[in-house]
């Protein structure tokens, strides 16, 4: 634990994949949090910066490998980069030990274990704890995560997914069925992987769906959507398809509904105002003006989530559009945010200023 | 015309844009077709190769720029890519001079030309000429392009989609609303262009949707839809979105449909087998095995369209995927195909081994 | 001027550009600078956040057309991104008005106003201030920076070719003939243009020579290279070949040279020590351990350039590299560092983390 | 081997690597030969175009995993695509078969057998083999490639480079040192692998140099430029560098030598003349017109190699450049060109019009 009260200390489980390593970004900067450990089975005992030689100066600090009890006592909070199956079982211990957690896996998002087991084809070793932990979407839980111990970070496709669609779905503005979202990802979803598919010559000038049944992040999607409707774990459904793009980080969903009974004056403007007043408080939903559409370059290496839609009168149809990057909004920098609000800190700290420019 | 029996003239009217280019490429290597004109304002009295070095030492004709008519008095076929507008005033000229055209704009595609007209904002001088003009999807319209004298080349979105949608929509084995069509084109597909949006800073890394309300293809796609159906023009109505993502060349389209009464035993197994059935004399059309998907690189610099699809239980929908070369399929090589079938030559010559390769 | 101790005021003319993009990205998070004027003939009246969207709710500040002097009056330093010629105009102007100026064009930079005139082929209106101007790299005029009114913020090539060679020229370790460098700028380097050439379809995958012969940058590296060695402008001659590559950010110098005879130890390891001694002060050059050769993904987005250097002992030949990025020590953050020193400020205020991740 | 004469039966070993692919896609258009055996170990039993879904419905052939005795007795050539110290043992098998043989390892590439196990740390286990086999760039050695039982096709580096030399060693028109060759090659250089170096997220705006000191190509291309200017292996020595660009294909060399006492009329002109002679008689070697210098996107997917040079007056340097794919002319598609000589085919069957466009 912190000695200085303007000093937290941080630790990162998994600290060298792509995720562990924009936290790492994002944290270098930040005013209050200081790294603790960053570990690595795989590294240990190499300066972080041998692994990406960008932090070279800047985070030097050596991986660790070392005992998940020992990672928690000295740290305020423990962030868990890790692959689901091994998270559920490690951060028992972690909150055990009496430290914050944060959670990238999909180990704790949902409420309902059964949908969890279904989609993850695994039991969950501690389904207790699903009760209590807060799924880190600060806009929509804030109040939840600033007395959380355990929070479970979104999926990248959720988190971009449910931002475009949360004014429509807490409105009752939209028909509940067919809910489709067609997303696309860049390739740093797929993490620091050597798999040939992600290779250089493979991926450059691909593009192409994938996972279009029964991808994981469906169910996640579909349960928030339940929830945000007002509605019971399962009473919604989504239809999802991700795609894979050239290009490393970013992450864009186009997602087509029907507007219900009482959005009788359903129009392009009309969904830019709803957009505008839902996140009008909001730091990192920018809602564009009139019909400019997101683009993930604007996002990409940021906290910011870029949204908006239009009505198509032709069709009837809504379509609905939202922009992150899928390793910050979409994962790191939105663990810093929740971090932010579990600590009694500005919201922005740390996070306002990030871009990657041009 | 030409005086060798296995000789036939090609020229090509705006050969420097990227369609252009590619017309050149498939011809080059085409077995019956020579060049006889390459016409170009700007660049007119300039080798080709000059303009696209690596035509060097393959294709160094000069440009020109002379008369319409003087480019079809001795050509057996022209192929005129220009702007929509343009065609419009110019095919007529070229007809009369009683050459073979096939246009790639959007002036001679449409039956009904209200359609065209408020999707273009334009009045059509030559309306007289739509009855007759044959909609160039060879796998569509091969009869009749036998003895086409003006043939519009399909949009690229349109072909993409229309191959995708055909087999479920003529087997009226799909619900005619909604067709939601998420598609998505390389860079290639805005042409030989300096607009700052299309640069490389501007470009890559950048992934958006564009014109989401009433982009030109919409109603192009939906009135080959309805006549699919065996419906009349405006019949049925698709909603449309495309997105510009950052490679060169190539196009994929995502579609959500949903199964009609009559595809009662609808799952993943039997789209696959229904495009089995529908495209099984198709050259160019390849429908993948089991539920692999599409993907834009395996038809990169190819006239191969690839397509496949399936069944999400959970929530009824059908997703039909196509993956085509935005230039390839989408556009020049397609156009070969049907010269081929115009001139009663194979269908696929010059057309079957153009791979692109890593 | 400011009120505030503690507050500066910077404002950027032809603030639209990449290097004005970037110059806004870096003081956006700068402890000590404001933003009080941002320029743009091009864009008066709109919010800077509407050209490049990654600042929506950052820098929201509206772009300003008004005069040099009004611009001079209120700022405490004036950062010019123009093109060369207009700056040796209007820079004047502004000194005049009191402020401090930092110019980004060539027209500064040298100390031979002979040498300028027959690269850039021009005629100096002003050469009588080439006297006082500092050459923009503080590893080389910190002394000079900290008071200097007028900066010449040097070229990216010579920036990163220098910043390679010093040690070795300073220390009168190599012959002066040859020295070849052999660069390589990513496509931002062109700036914010429309040419073809720079078009992602003509620029992916495009590789090339450029101004092979005549570069301006040539003679601008030259006559530092003859100052480092103690020399007088046009003593030193160099070989210098810029080449584009697909990439938006970075700069990498390849540089070939032969050991002096005071230098007979010659060796990797003694290379990397020179390197290691020379800049262990320095904050932002960081000397690759080892036999680690730089590559410009490390210093995308920073302010860091990476220097490393081996020796071949089959030809004799030393080999010098050297990565930045382009636009950030290369020319708008190396700005900002010489901002700091020309006010004071700790040299690494606001450019110490500031790192583009993966 | 073949019953009708007009059509000869080729065999790959190792057909799925880059190499291995791009020989497919050359020869799969090719008007005389047909595939025998494409040869795999990993991916045995599976059809070619599972693999490689590019070449779904051209080339389907199933790949086979049988003895060399095997693949030898049927095939008129037999192609191998296998790392060195493994062609070194299996080709005299090949031979032993009847067969002829184009290796694509380093193994048969040096007359000198010492440079080739100091270069490659191995010991050669048929050093009696390489007096007879001939080097494969057929610009060189047309003459003995019509006899050839064996030949080595050259390492991209060495194809590149010697091209760019040739001319000027031939002539003594240069001296012999320095020779400076600084050369970049795109990822699919490095083979179809998986290491995570060449993974999208990590190569994609990267660019760097590696194999600084001592990458194998160096004695290559140092034994060759001693032949071309009629000495002995280990006469000349070169000093060469790779880079590492983020294109898939693709390869340029920039060489930086001094005219010899013998040019005393250098200049940008005569170097171009000089070119434009020694080439005159070739089909794949374009020496580009004027002051144009090569770029890699001309070249690619092609077998052609564009070359030019300039003199810079200010030091007295040649620069020569030259531009090629590394695996067309680099590759697989220079194999083919000298399979054609080996079979007294015209040089350019099945190469001239494969270019990839856009």
């Amino acid at each position: 634990m912190s000695m200085e009260e303007s000093v937290k200390y941080v630790s990162v489980i998994g600290a060298t994949g792509y995720v562990g390593a924009e936290l790492v970004r994002g944290f270098a900067s930040h005013p209050v949090f200081r790294f603790r450990h960053l570990t690595s089975q795989t590294f240990a005992g190499k300066p972080y910066s041998e692994i990406y030689p960008e932090f070279r100066g800047i985070v030097d600090n050596v991986c660790e490998d070392l005992p998940y009890e020992d990672v928690a006592k000295d740290s305020d909070l423990v962030i868990t980069a890790l692959p689901h199956g091994v998270s559920a079982k490690i951060v028992p211990e972690l909150l055990k030990a009496g430290t914050k957690v944060i959670d990238h896996s999909g180990d704790f998002r949902y409420k309902d274990v059964a949908t969890y087991e279904s989609s993850y084809k695994l039991t969950h070793p501690n389904p207790e704890l699903l009760k209590d932990v807060v799924y880190g979407i600060p806009e929509f839980y804030r109040e939840k995560l600033k007395s959380a111990k355990l929070v479970a970070n979104p999926g990248c496709y959720p988190t971009c997914s449910l931002i475009a669609l949360a004014p429509f779905l807490k409105g009752h503005l939209i028909e509940e069925d067919p809910i489709i979202i067609d997303a696309t990802s860049g390739v740093s979803g797929a993490g620091r992987k050597t798999d040939l598919a992600y290779s250089f010559c493979e991926a450059d000038e691909s593009f192409k769906p994938y996972g279009a049944v029964g991808h994981r992040h469906t169910t996640e999607i579909a349960e928030q959507c339940s929830f945000l409707a007002g509605k019971n774990s399962g009473d919604i459904k989504v239809t999802f398809t991700p795609h894979l793009a050239p290009f490393k980080r970013g992450m864009l969903a186009s997602v087509y509904v029907k507007p219900s009974g009482s959005f009788a004056d359903v129009s392009s403007e009309k969904i830019n105002e709803i957009y505008k007043e839902f996140y009008k408080d909001e730091a990192f939903v920018r809602v564009l003006p009139g019909k400019t559409l997101p683009d993930v370059k604007a996002v990409a290496g940021s906290n910011y989530i870029d949204v908006n839609g239009v009505f198509d009168p032709e069709t009837g149809i809504i379509k609905l559009f939202s922009a992150q990057d899928n390793l910050g909004k979409g994962a790191a920098l939105q663990a810093i945010q929740a971090a932010n609000v579990m600590f009694g800190l500005p919201e922005t700290s740390g996070l306002k200023n990030i871009v990657r420019g041009i």
